[in-house]
């Protein structure tokens, strides 16, 4: 461009001011959504995870294990990492509200990748969960795209895998994802976790619900 | 690592083959979806939208202008760009499906976007809109975020900046979505459009629709 923008003549009637957006869109949340499922102290994650997919009926399918934000703060001010199975997640997590420069890691695209799938039978996705190796131990892991990464890192786990701090699990869709999140809900080292029951699910939520488990302060 | 990964013992059972998990995923969608309302030539950007989402009631709120797919596919194999509100937009666009190698463009992170929506008044997804500047001529617009930025481009619109090809707008949440929605669909310039009415939308969403225009092979 050869001029500096402009800004053009307001047409429309809208809020512009980002902080009072935020605070509107959350006091609506709060008005309409039935959160009375969730841990107290899971409020705010909930809140931001119907902030990110636009639906106040998702307290209906969220299940929040009572340690699970305890677990996820801790270990992210620890200094933990955030290990996810999708780029979008990742570039999703805000950088600003992680409390200890906290990497985040997402390997999909790791040039093992593609070998190791082909010889595991196995999806891409869940290939590169076997490459966190001993970054597993104490990580928060948040997973939004692929039920076949949710699953291999349970059977990694039954196989002796570093135990994760947190696990978000909200892979979406229509093939074992719903199937893989009661899995995780059910699984028996009862790892702390949330996940949004059903076929809901995508890398927004998970990295609104990383987003909210990082900082208080909304 | 010290060791190369291997295979954990099968677990669960669930399907590991990715290009299955499609085929299954998008006969599933198409078994549930009520897509009578969306153009016959859109048919495949819906159910990669409903994919993206785990929702197959999005037909309902989906709307699609007829003149949508033609003017995105056309505008992408000339090499038009794709500009985007969000870094998760950005992020989800799969590279290898666009099919003149199109740049794919976010300028959140521009270094004039701050000063600018304060002087403004305005966010700064707003405010990263105006320097699309000419690179709008032609462009496909996907926004999948801010409902400001939508309504920051039909006001560039009005103002007389170059015309886009086509605007996917599927901005979410609870302050000036919907309402940023109908704006576009109502606009009397009648750019080739989509939009999912009410608070659903997203950078999934978003990203599902180009990855769907880009190439018509699923």
């Amino acid at each position: 461009m050869t001029q500096p923008p402009r800004r053009p003549p307001r047409r429309y009637e809208y809020e512009t001011d980002g902080a009072g957006i935020y605070v509107r869109s959350f006091a609506t949340i709060r008005a309409e959504a039935d959160l009375s499922k969730v841990p107290a102290d899971a409020e705010k994650v909930a809140v931001r995870m119907i902030h990110a997919c636009g639906q106040t009926d998702l307290g209906r399918d969220l299940v929040v294990h009572p340690g699970l934000v305890a677990a996820a703060r801790g270990a992210l001010r620890a200094g933990a990492p955030i290990l996810t199975d999708a780029h979008m997640v990742a570039s999703g997590v805000t950088r600003s509200r992680l409390p200890a420069g906290n990497e985040v890691l997402c390997l999909l695209r790791d040039p093992r990748v593609p070998a190791l799938a082909e010889a595991w039978g196995t999806t891409r996705s869940a290939a590169a969960v076997s490459l966190w190796g001993d970054r597993l131990d104490g990580a928060v892991v948040a997973i939004g795209n692929a039920p076949t990464a949710l699953f291999h890192l349970l059977e990694l786990l039954d196989a002796g895998a570093p135990r994760p701090a947190a696990v978000i699990g909200v892979p979406v869709g229509f093939i074992g994802a719903a199937e893989s999140k009661d899995a995780l809900a059910a699984h028996p080292m009862g790892i702390p976790h949330l996940v949004v029951r059903g076929r809901r699910g995508g890398s927004a939520m998970a990295a609104s619900a990383v987003n909210a488990l990082a900082q208080e302060r909304e």
